[in-house]
């Protein structure tokens, strides 16, 4: 069996881990990002991360074979660099050469969203599909293109990004600056915005009732309150998984991959999401009036949680070892 | 030097070519398509505009290694089958397999707005391009995403539609039945649509007068009554340019190609459309305040015009042969 080093980054945390060829997590170790502090700073970190997680598993330093690094913000994974990211305030941390010499072992640097498609393809949900769109429903929409087992990540690294796919021109106003993109419906940001402007239309629902016992509307405010049979929730659920199903027709008509994935917190309602969002899509699908034959993209649910992001980045390590 | 064959089926009229492995057309015959006649009499007519095209071209049969078809519709490419066209009124039509069997070559099946896009990118304007994206502004809004010269299909052969990706939920009615698609407004029929809508508004403009002088309202009636500097005709091109910039930020921000060709009708009017497309793209674009420095895909028109069907099928045969 060999083994590969898989580092997740994230605003707050890093988590380093030992992963074997499977995709199986052996050992893991998390620490403070601390992003503001001088890049080489953050690197030792990374690195002791990195020996920490070897020490608490049981495998040997020469049977680990590569290291995968999935990063947020935009990467050029053929100079294995940060180019950019906002969060974090990296320009240009030319990571993968660093980490390379300090551990002597190759390094790649991915998007870390696109390592964690990569994940759910080589050892999750999409396990053996052809091409598969992972879709994350959190604070964004996250999305990330995996044909052949390979991250579609652009000439220039910068895709996949159609959480900034416009759906409704001049509508809701998105972070990304631009107004209706897909994002400002689909993430749980906009369920939870659409669920506060119903709430502030129908005080008297159990929805606002249900808000105001929680003390805050969350992703999961409106699907709960639709379970209690209240009609405004039934109407924002309704709404919301027709956003979702407009956004998911189009990458379906242009890129027909053979799985949709769906990860991210709103994706836990699992079938009460998923089952009315088929639903929607078999009925607007391009051709979907008289092409009844043709092979249907299938509408799953992730399966690797927050870890996809950690055996991804481990994933694409053996891509190149 | 190899050459190939190209097919190229239309709705009307078809082609059959002889083309060299650079992609220069030697001989070519067109004929009636006559697609409501029984799929053997429709074959016996391809084989002899087949066998025409070789006639008048110097080449030896011999020299030619295979063939390919470009057809409308959904198509089968591993089995080489028209699986379903309404225009042509075809199901499950095995045109491979029969002419592969009646020439004595290998024969490729691919859509023919796909196989036009690889023509654009082997021996067009994308030549050498690591992904281009294909895009034809006319009837509909054509599309065809090509990657390493491999056209990207889908698992199940019937990507890329992105006239069908929806850019205006809930919008002007697309032929397709939804609401709202990126080809509803960026096709020539979607301009036109605009463009008569403008004329009812404002019955004393330039551009109502012109479209009463040529007696029809054409793609080109805006434009050319925005270069006679009429106020109605400049806000309409505008506005047409917007959604066509619109669709496209989104397919940049979602798979960041190298390239994206223009191609059809409306892209006759060159720059006066490229200029201020690329101006609207760069402001709407994912990280454009601050990523200044990520590579952008060039915009460019194609060069192929209606020929690059028929190269393109014998380019998707050169990559059997």
């Amino acid at each position: 069996m060999n083994y590969y080093i898989g580092l997740d980054i994230g605003g707050t945390n890093l988590k380093a881990g030992v992963v074997d060829e499977l995709g199986n997590i052996l050992s893991e170790s998390d620490i403070p990002t601390g992003a503001d502090r001088p890049q080489e700073v953050v690197l030792q970190d990374i690195i002791s991360a990195i020996t920490g997680a070897i020490a608490a598993s049981s495998v040997s330093k020469n049977n680990i074979l590569a290291v995968g690094v999935g990063s947020p913000g935009v990467v050029d994974s053929d100079t294995g660099t940060v180019i950019y990211n906002n969060n974090l305030g990296w320009h240009d941390f030319k990571i993968g050469e660093l980490l390379s010499k300090a551990l002597n072992l190759p390094v790649r640097v991915e998007n870390d969203a696109n390592a964690a498609a990569l994940g759910e393809v080589i050892a999750g949900s999409a396990k053996g599909v052809s091409s598969a769109m992972i879709i994350t429903l959190g604070t964004g929409v996250g999305s990330g293109f995996v044909i052949n087992e390979k991250i579609w990540t652009g000439f220039n690294s910068a895709a996949c990004e159609f959480g900034h796919m416009v759906i409704e021109k001049g509508g809701r106003l998105c972070k990304c600056g631009r107004r209706g993109c897909f994002e400002a419906y689909a993430s749980a940001s906009g369920l939870i915005a659409m669920t506060k402007e119903a709430i502030a239309k129908n005080p008297e629902s159990k929805l606002a009732k249900l808000a105001e016992q929680e003390g805050h509307v969350s992703g999961h405010t409106a699907f709960d309150a639709k379970d209690l049979g209240d009609e405004t929730a039934i109407k924002i659920v309704d709404e919301y998984i027709d956003y979702l199903a407009c956004g998911l027709v189009s990458l379906i008509n242009g890129l027909q991959p053979e799985v949709i994935s769906i990860g991210g917190g709103i994706a836990k309602q699992g079938e009460k999401l998923l089952a009315p969002l088929r639903e929607k899509i078999d009925k607007e699908v391009y051709g979907s009036g008289h092409d009844a034959h043709i092979k249907k993209t299938k509408i799953i649910s992730c399966t690797l949680g927050y870890k996809a992001g950690l055996i991804g980045a481990a994933m694409a390590a053996r891509q190149i070892a």
